[in-house]
């Protein structure tokens, strides 16, 4: 095992456009390029860097992740991370498009750093991962209800409604029947996937200055979003039951928020579930401070049809659905879906047309034959009881490495009280080759914290909780 | 020929959330849809039907063409608009989604209002239309590349790359080294269309209450978007050779904009061509007063390669190129592609991600497909051959019937001057079943114009010239 070349001792700068951690991972793809690095050589560990260049290991962490998402490095479960060789060089001749991004935690105003952030390291295979890894997934299926679509159909000559397309919006109506929502085709609208439909609802509903309340810890993602359209990010505890209501009422008398934006289904990233009770609550406290919800519900598929909808008890009056199907099918479709008022609908439209015009048809027909046929809700259960497996491993893995959950083990992720600072020991692992994704990340604004999310399909790994164990140890 | 039905005469609600020809519209879907309006049966004349509601013929005009667009009425040339039967009714069961839209025709802070009226009259064949009819694109190219991008492929089981399919990038390069525009794939980022392009652009460099810069004429929808941001839109008439540089450096000193919007090419609705020697100029006033100039080529692929564009001048350095396929290939594919300077793309990226993640990349991949092959330029030389021999087959016919052009007649559109106020001449020729596209549309103030835009692939229709002789004597 090589030893890292040591980079030359300019400093970075601190004032220009690009951040420290893209910087620090330029100058290393800039060393690798030119084979100043060997493949094989691993790279310094993250305390050695960051004292080098006297940066924070975070950004360090940063930079290395850049350097993995850009395939110039690869990490190496306990070992650490490692020059790759030309032929396993995921884009040799071309720099990656990425390639001046920036650091994956930083502050939610730093949108830039925080959708990267997205691609980069939580969306590399690992404990910290945010979606299903792509072999969960089912590609004939998706293929072949793509070409079924396609086969006699001519919407590619014209634009698609404005509303989306009618075939799939009229059998999601029928997934909404089964959830406990009414809606006609008439209140739907399509998107590309629910990341837009939350971008569509608030440019809706919103003017720069307005407040808007969202659950903390929550999806890093949405608050720079909402950072970025000017809006105040007004956090609420986000418990096992539910928001903290408390806290809630006091911030919606002093900023009367326009939006409160929650997951109530299998919250990002604790896996909570919202009780009956506490819905009913939220609900009377948007009656009386006037605001509207916002019921994101991209993790629907992975929970029971009988979890407790704000969007269902409410009869969409006050709340606004929306999901999509990156999680459970395919994050490239890039479909999503809003059901709201009819009026509000017609106004939603408008939004997202004035945005982009109307929606691929495509897509939207092939998702409408997986709905008709079945094969979506047959996925869907293929995958959570796999998922339900994974689980259990991974909670008898992290058991007996003396971890434990703070909230029951549902869905997707699981969050781990690790009782160490979850920042430090993600330096610390990332040096053994794992990508964690720490509590910090899901902070509108980053504070330290004991707890981190685990994907529990990439997690049931041993020696990953083997590691943590001694690397906690080691703190 | 029966005469239709009257309403009843309760009197439409000027208070409500639905426009007062959406309520006409619902009025007369209603009737339809009970059988009270017996299929065949003629609507009264927009005159008519005005006083009878006391509405503006406008009102009337917006209303008939939203029946149009959910398929209750037909226009019949030269009779006007009729109920049709049961079996031609596009949706017999279902509540057409936008039927509750607004007018097309109202100023464009009504976004609404614009971006309904683009999915209904201007889009309906006819001489108003905004884009080539579905049978000049081609089936069979598009379902075969869509077919060899998807073989093999698994892009359907992650998220794209944040700037787009790399190999679309790619091949997108060349293109723009074609038209003179020297760029990098790390310098392109690709959209849902150039609507989103745009939304995308102004998005991350203004700020609400910002100036920008608009030719007037120009695209409604644009205005219409750019008022939502909170932007300041501020016209400049666009004359043969290009903007009136008198008028934009005057607005440049008193209000600072921001951005310069502007299509070089083959403008809409003018079909003019921006000449060298202005171009230089805008690129001297966007130096001398600091905006942004972009640079929307929606329809390069009717004009030759060697059309002059700011982008290709200025090097990428104050403008930034856009584009997309809906006028050449598909319009619901939905591919638009950003080339930018690469600080500035990175920026776009950004916002891009924030607004909806990744974009699809099967459409991106199978663009690419007819980019490599070329068959996409094969496809647009032929369009733009039977282009040619559309324009002089309308420029003939206009010319007999007494009609002369405003700007030499290039690419899809021709620009006409009638010498009568062409809203009221759109009245009159929708009683005679003829969608025009009146000057008013195109700009940012509605006002009085002798001024219309046909499309040159639907205009080429003799009883349509001759009507609109007879009509304009009648006026």
């Amino acid at each position: 095992m090589n030893a890292a070349t040591p980079l030359p001792s300019t400093a970075l700068s601190r004032d220009g456009e690009a951040t420290l951690a893209a910087q620090l991972a330029a100058r290393y793809a800039e060393r690798i390029e030119q084979q100043l690095l060997a493949p094989g050589a691993r790279l310094p560990s993250v305390r050695e860097c960051a004292r080098r260049h006297t940066v924070s290991p975070s950004t360090v962490v940063a930079a290395y992740d850049q350097l993995a998402a850009q395939g110039l490095v690869e990490a190496r479960p306990q070992r650490g991370f490692f020059v790759r060789g030309p032929q396993s060089l995921r884009r040799p001749a071309q720099k990656p498009p990425a390639a001046t991004g920036s650091a994956p935690r930083i502050r939610p105003t730093d949108a830039a750093a925080m959708i990267r952030g997205m691609f980069h390291g939580v969306g590399t295979p690992g404990p910290g991962m945010g979606t299903l890894p792509p072999d969960w997934l089912d590609l004939p299926l998706l293929n072949g209800a793509m070409r079924r679509a396609m086969a006699d159909d001519d919407s590619a000559l014209r634009y698609g409604e404005p509303a989306g397309d009618l075939r799939f919006r009229t059998a999601f109506v029928q997934r909404l029947a089964d959830i406990g929502i009414a809606a006609t085709p008439a209140q739907l609208l399509t998107t590309m996937g629910a990341t837009q439909a939350l971008d569509v609802v608030s440019r809706t509903l919103t003017q720069p200055g307005d407040a808007v309340l969202v659950d903390e810890p929550g999806w890093p993602i949405e608050f720079a979003r909402l950072a970025r359209l000017g809006l105040r990010v007004l956090p609420v505890p986000r418990g096992a039951q539910g928001p903290d209501l408390e806290v809630m009422r006091a911030l919606a008398q002093a900023h009367r928020p326009r939006l409160y934006i929650t997951v109530s289904v299998l919250h990002n990233p604790t896996g909570a579930m919202l009780s009956l009770a506490a819905a009913h609550q939220v609900l009377k406290l948007a009656e009386a401070f006037d605001f509207t919800i916002v019921e994101d519900d991209t993790y629907a598929y992975m929970a029971p049809v009988h979890a407790p909808r704000l969007s269902a008890l409410d009869n969409l009056q006050r709340s606004v659905y929306l999901t999509g199907f990156s999680k459970i099918l395919t994050p490239n479709w890039r479909v999503g879906c809003i059901a709201a008022a009819p009026a509000l609908t017609e106004r939603l439209i408008d939004t997202r047309l004035l945005g982009m015009l109307s929606t691929p048809t495509a897509p939207e027909r092939a998702l409408a034959v997986t709905l008709e046929q079945g094969s979506l809700r047959r996925h869907a259960e293929r995958v959570t009881a796999r998922l339900e497996a994974a689980r259990m491993r991974t909670q008898r893995l992290a058991q007996d490495a003396g971890f434990h959950f703070a909230t029951p083990p549902q869905g997707l992720f699981g969050w781990v009280d690790t009782q160490v600072d979850t920042e430090r020991l993600t330096e610390a692992m990332l040096d053994r080759g794992w990508l964690l994704a720490p509590g910090t990340l899901f902070h509108a604004t980053p504070r330290p914290t004991t707890l981190m999310r685990v994907n529990f399909a990439t997690a049931q790994n041993a020696a990953l909780w083997q590691t943590l164990g001694e690397v906690r140890r080691s703190l």
